[in-house]
């Protein structure tokens, strides 16, 4: 044999995961799995229902928006197999014919579409998943990450709004991020707001510098524009210049936008959300067709979750007059903040009992007593070798498993087990028969 | 614009998912996932940690074992991008870079490859998610399918395997699966009884010949082997004849493996598990070294799980001596055989109070109301627009929500709500001050 990277040519493969991808650790693994689940159950608190869409779909759905949005530049494509991809080499055709997901949006479109009559109307619904885009991978940006999207179909503003809104800004607070602070737009204001002279193409050029505000600032912006358009467009001078203003500046320019912000505003301020109006908001995707938001934080370049209303998305597959709104929380950047701010929980999921492994022949008893305490529901780790005891010890100390309980063949003989409370070193004998006051005993001793 | 697909356009986009792969409608996905959560415990239980792996692997890492598995063939590859991908199709080169996992196993060797010195030795870890696998579709097998692996990297036999296996029969016991049966046999015992007029190709021909066995019977077996070799090597016979027979009759040929056979064997039947020795048992991993095993159920033809040891996998990635033995449930078949006999939970994840909309102004209340018993840890729905009473009332009566709290101007302005229980029809007027008093009287009704 002998080929590169074969047990028997022996040599390595690296061990690195692909540029831009990440393995986790236990603890992170299980801090992420925690707080999806919290995410789920503050969702699931809000009537939303979980549904699991594949993460493949055909390049044709991906890219059905035919808009050639900047996330459909990013699509992971994957290779067509068999005579397929033989004809496609041949003739310089498409070689690939499914991508991975570059968002959640855009499925859930396909989905709703597909079940029309067998979801509930309005569907309310949420997706904590993985999304693929293939950015250039740089700090704090990766190549593979999860969205928490929260999403009503087929509800008209602004119940839909509010509802999804109050779910998603939950989430921070229920983890004490009270300085996160939601921004409102909306879509039809924006093109309301188009200088007459100017076609929909420019005007959306006009958009797209305004969105760099961030991290251009109003000079940077100002000065795109003069370099793309040859000036600054009116309805962006009075975007910029309306920056810290309120609603009413914008309110005779399109009532229906301004009157639905104003009331989203005013339910999400009294139930004590942090809320504005942001007219420089503008948000990425061209599906949007109404209000959009996000959600931001004071320490916090960019966003931490946004969305919007799609009115329209549904119709690419034959859909018709189905109203939507959605939004989603970048979960990376929400891990990142609990970090820095102490406050991603450690999941209880370690061992409560560990029992070294002193000798072979004790194997059969180590088990069977493991066995029972797990029907206790307590969590339980064995040692599989009858390994040096240091280094069994070093184990349980490394996974901070709180009891250790130690058969020895004296104290099987004697129907005896001695159990050590890391914590201070303190050790108990504790009789083995009956069984169930030995169970009865760990369990307290397990007990919070 | 009029692209194809775009919503000017107006061509519709398919709404199925491509070939082979599923979407869940959310009554399905709610039971997937607390399977999922019951499967996590139980591992847990056993000491078992999450991890988490990026399901993309450089192409290089999927194909190291050089040997070019059957699982190897079946890998969904990702095609390169921008200038590397000119190059490849300029060039004629490899026109992928990455690809999607279809195992659980390779990546996690990859992974203790990587962490060496940051994990705790030995290494006990599950890992339940998506693999991926370019095969045929059919009924029942699927492009995209879940499996629930656990391994202990860095332990010998028997213990890896007893606690494994223990963890992994569990799952089947917890669900009252008692037909489940454990199938086990060993590589190195596979390996003791090759011809010796045979080389380990003809050898490696035949035990894949012997594979078959549950589809083609010994007939077709026999029929397989004459038509490859020639003939029927004196190994395959004589397992075949012992098919029915115990460990005893292969004792002499390899004292490790069928001693740490009737081991395991021992202990596992001691807790109770039904568990058997089948030499006839093959498995296709080329990278198995030591104990196999499957877990069979008798109205399920093929497995509902299994694994083995390998503990040379890890020398691909330049670990050397890393014993290894790891398991895998799997999950779609788990599904089908408790979705058969009625065993799969529905989870409890629906809402319990629901609000309907009866007036655009009574927004604002309904939406405190819903938040302050949201706040008491219920679930609670909210109709988003103020639609025909008669279709809200529908949308509670679909999603089975049991209670519906209705609140009209009328009652509003007497501080009243009327809470009707869907189950009987019966209605009782609730007093909206104080308002911690109706919270507590909502809290009590929804408590089971």
């Amino acid at each position: 044999m002998g080929k590169p990277g074969s047990i028997d040519g022996m040599s390595k493969v690296p061990v690195a995961p692909p540029s831009g991808f990440r393995d986790f650790l236990p603890s992170e693994a299980a801090a992420r799995l925690a707080l999806i689940d919290r995410i789920s159950a503050i969702y699931q608190s809000h009537g939303f229902h979980a549904i699991s869409i594949s993460v493949l779909e055909n390049l044709s759905t991906l890219q059905g928006k035919g808009g050639g949005s900047d996330n459909e530049k990013l699509i992971f494509k994957v290779l067509k197999r068999g005579d397929e991809l033989t004809r496609a080499r041949e003739s310089g055709g498409e070689l690939a014919d499914l991508g991975l997901r570059f968002d959640l949006t855009l499925p859930l479109a396909r989905y709703c579409a597909r079940f029309r009559e067998n979801l509930p109307k309005p569907f309310k619904v949420y997706q904590i998943g993985p999304v693929w885009r293939a950015d250039r991978p740089q700090k704090g940006r990766y190549r593979e990450f999860f969205q928490c999207d929260v999403d009503i179909v087929g509800a008209k503003e602004i119940g839909a709004e509010v509802d999804c809104l109050s779910a998603i800004l939950e989430v921070f607070v229920s983890f004490g991020l009270s300085d996160v602070e939601l921004h409102l737009n909306d879509r039809r204001l924006l093109a309301a707001l188009k200088d007459e002279d100017l076609n929909e193409a420019q005007w959306a050029e006009a958009l797209v510098s305004l969105d760099k505000l961030d991290r251009l600032g109003r000079d940077g912006v100002e000065a795109e524009l003069q370099a793309r358009l040859g000036k600054v467009p009116l309805g962006i001078a009075q975007i910029l210049n309306a920056e810290a203003g309120t609603l009413t500046t914008f309110a005779g320019l399109h009532a229906e936008s301004t009157s639905s912000l104003g009331q989203i505003l005013a339910l999400m301020q009294a139930a004590g959300f942090r809320a504005r109006f942001n007219p420089t908001l503008v948000r990425g995707q061209d599906y949007y067709t109404g209000t959009i938001f996000e959600v931001r934080h004071s320490e916090l370049a960019g966003s931490l979750g946004g969305g919007g209303r799609y009115n329209r998305l549904l119709e690419i597959f034959g859909g018709s007059d189905v109203p939507a709104f959605g939004g989603s929380i970048g979960f990376e950047r929400l891990v990142l903040l609990l970090q820095e701010q102490g406050k991603l929980a450690q999941a209880e999921t370690a061992p409560q009992v560990f029992f070294p492994l002193l000798d072979e022949d004790l194997r059969g008893p180590v088990f069977r007593l493991a066995s029972a305490l797990r029907e206790k529901q307590l969590r339980v780790d064995v040692y599989p070798d009858a390994a040096k005891l240091k280094n069994q010890f070093k184990y349980a100390d490394d996974r901070k498993i709180p009891f250790v309980a130690i058969l020895g063949s004296e104290e099987w003989k004697n129907k005896q087990i001695k159990v050590k409370t890391m914590a201070d070193g303190s050790e108990r004998s504790l009789a083995l028969e009956p069984l169930p006051d030995f169970l009865v005993e760990m369990e307290r001793l397990c007990s919070p």
